[in-house]
């Protein structure tokens, strides 16, 4: 029998196995001119956890789909979201980073102009993508299913931007836990949360329990991630994370660390987690792939 | 009888109020946090001639349409698109352009970093907006005409970057009129092809023959208003324009001016004008709205 640890690896380990061969299918689907086609690969197969995709997979698993591709497609979506922001986070104006997952970020590599148009046409993309016929085997997915994951795709990504002001404007401030936690459910937790719910709309409707037990879901994990990414900012060396640590501090970010000592951070991180799991209660046996995934969020090293 | 001239400023303008309007209405509806909030209306406020609203609304308005309220949804997507696109576009690592329409541009007034935020959310804004019930007052508008206008709009948003690409590779280059018309069918065609087929699907079936007359209307103006573009960087001075003339003089851009010469330009836009009013015959005197937005198009002086 595995460890733990080993389950919990494989569960992830297929998921972005799975996504990196869809991210390839979907950016081939394209034509894009050079030398924006090198930045969009560049951004989008940098790597990195793909925490997104693989909770929409496994969201998308909790019963038989009829409606595969699009889980398919919504994941592909997510990542191009998350990619872009990626991509626009790190420009000079921004965030000024020069190294991400340990590579060169996309502007060092393709310059300012095509780093900015690359997280453009990526958000574009990723609504294209969202109403095509991609992954497609049987008849057409119903109009109003797509419409709905449309819709929770541009809310969180708005969303995603409102939380990027919020963390801008707090930085140097002393602010309170909840204005941070309006910063983390708006900066990463709408997108996280999205993940989830734009495969739940494939499966549930509107009127099932599944529906708010998977947005509670979302919104936990969502939540317990940043708390995660600022303990580990902490805690972790700058080879492990692939990028600068104890980058929050330079910059006197606020975080949760920062807010309540590193060990309620930790507390709080786990009654998030708990709460998560809670939520997939509901789902019995079926959940055991988003449990997995939760568990793999709060172990990690990077 | 008012003069021909009356007759097109009115369209026009009443099309600009409308738009104005709704856009406002728009924007209230987005909780935005500041300097951000502030960002996103002036990069939407600003003015300009709402060409792109005015064609979703003329070839909204081509019979009677019980799909209004996604019409004006369109319109303001559309416009929420165009206006993302000028505020990455005058960023310091794109045209660096400190003058738009006479008013700062967003980045004078409200710093870099929050005028490339400002553009990345207007874009999924418009997204938003699409999928939204706003301006909503009878049923909700068939999910499956929705889903085409979001894949209308997000294919033309890929393309108009793709085409901006295009266009920063051939600068100090001599390039071909293919080559040219190529940037110009992506980076200005395609949204405003895109303009008139949101408001197509809210009135056709992709059966009828009207979809491909307008396709080819929107195509024919699209390229149009670029060669009038071109024409007017020459001839206007710069206080008619209200940005730099004969900017792209100045960066050695290919223009179809410097390619087959004015006057041939000239012709060239008659042509295409030509063209796109033969497209419209097949409307009758339905297309009267389209017909003065086409004329205004090769009359404009800015």
């Amino acid at each position: 029998m595995s460890s733990l640890t080993d389950v919990q690896a494989h569960a992830l380990t297929e998921a972005q196995n799975r996504i990196q061969q869809d991210l390839l299918t979907a950016l081939d689907a394209f034509a894009i001119p050079e030398p924006l086609k090198g930045a969009v690969h560049h951004a989008v197969m940098l790597g990195g956890k793909r925490v997104r995709p693989a909770l929409c997979y496994a969201a998308g698993a909790l019963k038989q789909n009829p409606n595969a591709a699009a889980v398919r497609r919504a994941a592909v979506a997510i990542e191009f979201i998350h990619c872009y922001s990626l991509a626009h986070d790190d420009l000079p104006c921004m965030d000024n980073d020069l190294l991400r997952r340990g590579q060169p970020t996309c502007h060092v590599a393709f310059g300012e102009d095509t780093a900015l148009l690359a997280g453009d046409i990526l958000q574009s993309m990723a609504f294209e993508i969202l109403g095509s016929r991609l992954f497609d085997q049987g008849p057409a997915v119903e109009a109003s299913i797509v419409l709905k994951q449309m819709q929770i795709l541009a809310t969180a990504s708005s969303k995603m931007v409102n939380g990027q002001v919020l963390d801008l404007q707090a930085e140097g401030k002393k602010i309170t836990q909840d204005a941070l936690e309006n910063i983390h459910r708006n900066k990463t937790g709408a997108l996280i949360t999205a993940a989830v719910m734009m495969a739940a709309v494939t499966l549930f409707e509107g009127t099932d329990q599944a529906i708010p037990k998977l947005r509670e879901y979302g919104q936990a994990i969502g939540l317990a991630f940043q708390v995660q990414d600022d303990i580990l900012d902490i805690v972790s060396e700058t080879e492990v994370l692939g990028k600068t640590a104890g980058k929050d501090q330079q910059v006197e970010k606020s975080t949760y660390p920062a807010l309540m000592g590193l060990e309620q951070a930790k507390a709080y991180a786990q009654d998030l987690h708990n709460q998560a799991i809670g939520a997939l209660a509901y789902f019995g046996d079926k959940a055991e792939q988003l449990s997995q995934i939760t568990q793999f969020l709060l172990s990690r090293k990077s």
